[in-house]
């Protein structure tokens, strides 16, 4: 059936400020996030430096084993924004001047100087592409095929992915419900394994915390269907009350 | 010379919850500091599903291409937890109880209801490994050959790698020095491409941002060479005042 069909993207963040631990990436969970509400799944995140040959080997191998592939970092003005070229090389295009690009630009930037040359490069892009729009500076998001290329400065690429919001085709989205329990996890392990045997259209997932001095656990019950979703999220509520413990909905 | 030879590592981030946006990952921001400081360069990140296949393929990629891999996420004691039978996988070994393991979780769960057989999972290692203290928890950390698995939960990732602060072989450490300016960085994108080029054994990067209403940047200058990345940041400071900018030494 058609709406069984499983939609995936993969992520390449470009930066060498994630990789050195300088800046704290915030465009993994912003983009996965805003994937999971379009019904797409993200299977794969690389972070990788700013190097063309490093960007254009992700690059190539995720576009073409995903449905999309997006790319965060490395689009602004200065010498070490190359993911423009990186994916041009990488589809074997040229690089161009997008005339609607830089019209944005110049608008954006007469009453801030004037166009020189470093802004003008934000209006490159991989021969073919299109735009996407970004309400916060001149400088667009660039789509060429199923590859996204946004921005690294997250509530720019925030933009981006409002304009995007239900432009791209995906299926069902996967929807999840958090039961928490103070409990270690280590004492339900085998309720959750049968809980998830017993359910086989979910997924449960186990995330131990330990917080004023206690240790936790919020369970995270992952399907498409949402009456499998319900039957799974009831039945290991109440194997943890059997057991014993407090099923809180919604996680702790 | 032995001390030019650049230290890599990779970085395999087991995690649905990453990929769902769920949980915002602080693994990676951490490891990367850390081997910051050991000398080691963190070259490429890849974040990748609870699935057996996926991990193993991330880990024979990686583990070949770079001095060390680190893993985080996926050894605790539930059902989800599969890291170490991938790893196992990955390197051809089995998986084995590892007696100091045992000892350890014995030790810790003796007042905390004892030692059942989903705890004992965290005893569970290839064959081979040796494992990394963790004092937080009775669960170790696991090093076998260039391949280290650690916690998915932060602070106990902290632990571990307290444990091997100055365990590993690593070479000259990536030295950084930032410099803040209340400027677009397409301002002054030929002046940086320029200060780079001067100072060959440095690299400048570019990060912008906006705050209070106004545009800035950080430029950050990274060198092996203490006298090289001086010089480097100097010529930038100059270059900076007197194109009539004021440079704030460490960043804004």
């Amino acid at each position: 059936m058609a709406e069984d069909r499983i939609w995936t993207a993969a992520l390449v963040v470009i930066g060498d400020e994630i990789l050195s631990g300088r800046t704290h990436d915030k465009n993994i969970a912003q983009i996965a996030s805003w994937l999971q509400v379009q019904g797409i799944r993200l299977l794969e995140v690389r972070v990788v430096p700013d190097v063309e040959a490093r960007i254009v080997e992700a690059v190539n191998a995720l576009r073409t084993t995903h449905d999309y592939l997006f790319t965060t970092g490395g689009i602004g003005p200065t010498h070490d924004d190359i993911t423009v070229d990186a994916v041009a090389a990488a589809l074997g295009v040229d690089v161009v001047i997008h005339p609607e690009a830089r019209a944005s630009l110049e608008e954006y930037y007469a009453i801030r100087g004037g166009l020189n040359e470093a802004r003008l490069r934000m209006a490159r892009v991989p021969e073919g592409a299109g735009l996407i729009p970004n309400r916060m500076s001149g400088a667009p998001g660039i789509r060429i095929g199923n590859v996204f290329l946004m921005a690294g400065v997250p509530h720019i690429t925030a933009q981006m992915l409002d304009a995007l919001t239900g432009m791209l085709e995906g299926g069902a989205p996967l929807l999840t419900e958090t039961i928490g329990c103070w409990v270690a996890e280590s004492e339900v392990a085998d309720l959750l394994r049968e809980a998830e045997k017993a359910h086989p259209a979910s997924q449960i997932g186990s995330y131990p915390f330990f917080r004023e001095g206690r240790v936790g656990a919020n369970f995270v019950v992952r399907s498409t269907d949402s009456e499998a979703l319900l039957a799974c999220v009831d039945g290991l509520c109440s194997a943890l009350t059997a057991a014993g413990f407090e099923a809180t909905p919604g996680g702790i």
